[in-house]
């Protein structure tokens, strides 16, 4: 469950107190908001707490996380030009603090940790777009108008991404996720032409670390079957999918997801029937981890996260 | 090519002078609106300017249209007292400017006049959320959790679309489109089992009228076969879906879309060979309308889209 932390009052009262990137550049407060919600909700696994900007701010792009926003890049990507302001990234030095919170969690924990990075195209449009977008237009425009550029840019990032990724395992995470968070914004081919080979790239690059590695991204049910072929071990799916419906064109893998976030703030019996409903789309197959379809909500109560966690712990008792 | 508009200059040039519900309320502002993108960019058909909260707004539900933000509610719907403050449309007083700008243009257009309207889901989430919103949550809160006041809400929105598009029909258009532009932020159950019966109650309401009913909304591609069986005549496709994929899920009926309007800054030759790619994917089969795969983005060179438009009738020159 990213992001469960925002829902949680011990999780704003310490972001009261830090910034964002005061939190990512401190191993003990990275530590601390990862332990949170694995306290309150009584969570499977923890995830990292950190960004799909973290490496990009690390070789020192000029990225500001603004409240209610997002990141926001002072130098939006334009041209050829800009290549050069994505050095490679040293993880040992560039990202020390994120890989001392790894070493804390894995001693701290009981639970397994799972590292995060962002996709090569997600990366992309961040800064291609300077922050959000609705639309990702420039970027769109930049990929289909010049594609070998776009290429040239997405793996400067894939180089990022996997030495993330690789430095993360190395520091004890015991699996990884690629969130590819607005892939879903693209056409089937636009993806497999432009895009899918550099994802393929960095999970293919973490094949011999022997750890599940997870592909996620937001309305990606056209893009499920390439997902999965770009060599995940495990894809996410949306609440907008039906499980069996997207696990079906993830093919032989395994699936996580898929309740719809935005359910959680209706009566508890409804919560669980929405809940159950995604268990029977699972069919008790192994190789479904439930989760939500994408990340929590901040207005969401944290006991029925937490309530949440316990049904489907009940529900699912005795099988693998 | 619903809001062309946004995309002109002149169309600009007319909004600095008169706010969105000053043209609403002006039937020469609404015909001449309609008339611009037909006139610079000769496409098929017009689409009248007008707004999914239009209807709301004639029947004194207090909204006003923040620019950049999009309509925005004074008060919220939160309870089944609000349902006493959407009373009945009385179209030929409520809506009077509309259809007389209808009237004006049906004597001034060479090509067929679109209507619209939004459908009841998509209007109901802009009540309960009191604006655009990312999420939902308070609407699908709603709607799991009292799904008979949700009805309710539905059933009488239902009302006001129906009356709005018969009337809309009455004064000349030649066809309809039912936008549900939220849709696509719902699991096909929760679609099927909230929405569909409300959407499929007012399709059904024009058939005997005997003009063709479109229905749209954007990441709809897992409700698209539901979309179909509401009653439309032609399904939307946004650009997320492949068009001969979206058009199997569709069966025996026309389909509309879906190129994505992002590419359009891209250079020419990579725009119309995107354009070229639509076509194809439609493969010359009677019963493609072409159509960008979502409302025109407000940077998009009127230029481009004329060269579109010139595009797309050289190559299919010839066809039904």
């Amino acid at each position: 469950m990213r992001q469960a932390g925002r829902s949680l009052p011990e999780f704003r009262a310490l972001r009261e107190r830090h910034s964002f990137f005061d939190v990512v550049r401190s191993p003990e407060l990275t530590a601390e908001v990862t332990l949170q919600p694995v306290r309150r909700l009584g969570v499977d696994a923890a995830i990292l707490f950190s960004d799909i900007v973290t490496p990009l701010h690390a070789i020192g792009v000029d990225v500001e996380m603004r409240p209610g926003v997002g990141p926001v890049f002072a130098e939006p990507f334009r041209s050829e030009d800009d290549l050069d302001r994505l050095r490679p990234l040293d993880p040992e030095s560039d990202l020390a603090p994120v890989l001392e919170a790894v070493r804390i969690l894995v001693t701290e924990l009981d639970v397994p940790l799972i590292g995060f990075a962002g996709a090569p195209f997600t990366m992309a449009a961040y800064l291609v777009e300077g922050g959000p977008s609705r639309d990702y237009a420039r970027t769109k425009a930049l990929m289909i108008g010049a594609p070998d550029l776009f290429r040239r840019l997405l793996d400067r990032l894939a180089d990022l991404s996997l030495a993330s990724l690789r430095a993360q395992v190395e520091a004890g995470v015991a699996a990884v996720q690629l969130f590819d968070s607005w892939a879903g914004a693209l056409h089937p081919r636009h993806y497999a032409d432009h895009v899918l080979p550099t994802s393929a790239r960095v999970l293919g690059g973490l094949a011999d670390l022997d750890v599940p590695r997870i592909h996620f991204g937001v309305t990606t049910g056209e893009l499920l079957g390439l997902m999965a072929e770009a060599g995940a071990d495990v894809v996410g799916v949306d609440w907008r999918t039906p499980l069996d419906r997207g696990w079906a064109r993830i093919g032989d893998r395994a699936v996580q997801g898929n309740l719809d976030p935005s359910v959680l703030g209706a009566p508890w019996p409804a919560v669980a029937a929405e809940a159950d409903r995604v268990l029977e789309a699972a069919g008790g197959r192994p190789g479904h981890v439930f989760n939500l379809g994408h990340g929590v909500l901040p207005d969401t109560d944290p006991d029925t996260l937490a309530r949440l966690v316990d049904h489907v712990h009940e529900r699912t008792e005795g099988r693998a």
